[in-house]
């Protein structure tokens, strides 16, 4: 494909929703550019944050794997866990290479760059933000919960999310790319830990509005425990809005396939079950609907990489 | 260079002594096989060894590094050391590296020769043994010292050194390159921990003997304490001939530039002095002596790179 003629596509999002959906947009478009939250703090991602100081690479390492170019030894290399070793176990090298590059070069993008040459990655990936953000919830009861994980595991309703330190700036590169971009797509992902930090990052909400390119919204097709309980995707929505403010988004993608018993009582066993559409509630917020079959034919109701990617590319065109 | 007719050099050490050399010759030729001793339990090498069973990485990392076609950000990288981090402080990069490749790729020697694509290695780095081999020291005093590292910072004198299992074998490429080479070099490095452990592996000195190569001993330029203390250059000879009941050596490369007062002051602090040459005692053994100054410019007393490569080089010719 020529170059200058591919659709340029500015994915927002964190977690393992939007490593998804990079994965089929790569086959379509070289013009790609994730932008990734950094609250994590879980993991081989929290552990190095806690202990060194640094942004969570998890969700970052698994984007720049999306989007490598061809599966590569590397690529394994990469997303490998020591299973032994002390200090070791339970962290990806993948990890240790974005911590020792980030140390090297002096700072994370230059990190994410370097790396993004060796694994062949098509396409940009950046941090949300380079300031060490820890996400804040304050919930339905009048508490407050502090921390990605501990957010996740709580069992309240969440009334609002927000970022400590609440002024906390972009990388330039995203509001660029946001400004070029022939398309925007937030998720698909965890709506309050992984689509909404984003949002919250200073000027992002308004390069957004001022962009020609329209928002495409990607519902989730189940809903997650302790997060959107119940919700439909117009209530999905609905809360995004609340947190900025104002109705950016001018499509949502939402899946109208089946998913078929055994995965449903497995995730009934999660306390997940698919989010209903109300199509009429996402119609009365002046959102346009595209409805397709999207579930993954493999064990998890996932979407199917190829087939979202297919559904967003149909919509710009 | 036409490949065909660089010289094929097998060079048989440890240590940054053997990294040093291999640094030299790559500028001369591609034929290289670095054959690198696995019995170091220090430092980051020894934690992975004791924590996940698997070779010390590290002397095999430092010679792939010296081996890297060009210096990249990827060598800066693989020599890396986390310096804060609870379990990860003090480890290398390339030693985490390498243990995760040998777990991908199911063994140490694909493990190796992946990581050297990575960083364009010129020549092939092997390890003398697969086997996880135990240094043990038979002391004068009639006392056994277990473990290369223990070794080292013993101060008695070393009657015999051996490898725990005695018998082991080494990879069969080793055998193959020893067998092909124009040349077969031992060292520079330290007499009992790099140089000789490679040449208990079983095989290893037979095919030395069979092979039609000259075989080149580099002595080292200072003694070192605890290992080879008020050594000349033929009791190093004797001691690698009485460990092989044999005397393999066709040529012994010695130093004859001076070294400045400055290096001279610091060294004796560590109870080194430079290496007397003990001609005559060398060619009582029939080794032909050749003589250069091998002295490098740095705050060390090492071999210089290249004029030891020259040095061999201009033998091999």
């Amino acid at each position: 494909m020529d170059r200058d003629r591919e659709p340029r596509i500015v994915v927002i999002g964190g977690g393992t929703g939007l490593a998804v959906l990079l994965k089929g947009l790569k086959r379509y478009t070289s013009q790609l550019t994730a932008v990734v939250t950094v609250s994590d703090d879980g993991g081989s991602s929290g552990r190095l944050r806690a202990e060194m100081g640094v942004l969570p690479p998890g969700d970052i390492r698994n984007c720049l794997v999306a989007l490598a170019e061809t599966e590569t030894l590397m690529d394994k290399v990469f997303q490998h866990r020591f299973k032994a070793g002390g200090g070791l176990q339970g962290h990806n090298l993948g990890n240790l290479l974005l911590v020792a590059m980030s140390e090297i070069a002096g700072d994370f993008v230059s990190a994410i760059q370097e790396v993004s040459k060796v694994l062949a990655v098509r396409g940009v990936v950046l941090p949300a933000t380079l300031e060490p953000v820890v996400l804040a919830a304050s919930m339905k009861n009048g508490s407050t919960v502090v921390g990605e994980t501990r957010i996740r595991n709580h069992e309240g309703k969440i009334e609002r999310i927000s970022l400590i330190p609440d002024k906390c700036l972009p990388v330039p590169e995203t509001l660029l790319a946001i400004h070029e971009a022939d398309a925007i797509v937030l998720g698909p992902g965890s709506l309050y830990t992984s689509i909404i930090p984003n949002l919250l990052v200073q000027k992002v909400t308004e390069s957004i509005e001022r962009a020609r390119a329209p928002v495409i919204y990607v519902s989730n097709i189940m809903t997650e425990k302790g997060e959107t309980d119940d919700f439909t995707a117009a209530d999905h929505l609905q809360v995004i809005n609340r947190h900025i403010n104002q109705q950016l988004i001018d499509y949502m993608i939402i899946n109208s396939g089946t998913i078929d018993e055994t995965r449903l009582i497995r995730y009934r066993q999660e306390e997940a079950v698919p989010v209903r559409p109300a199509y009429e509630d996402i119609q009365n917020m002046g959102v346009k609907i595209i409805k397709h079959d999207l579930v993954s034919d493999d064990e998890v109701a996932w979407h199917d990489s190829d087939k979202l990617a297919r559904a967003i590319l149909e919509l710009i065109d």
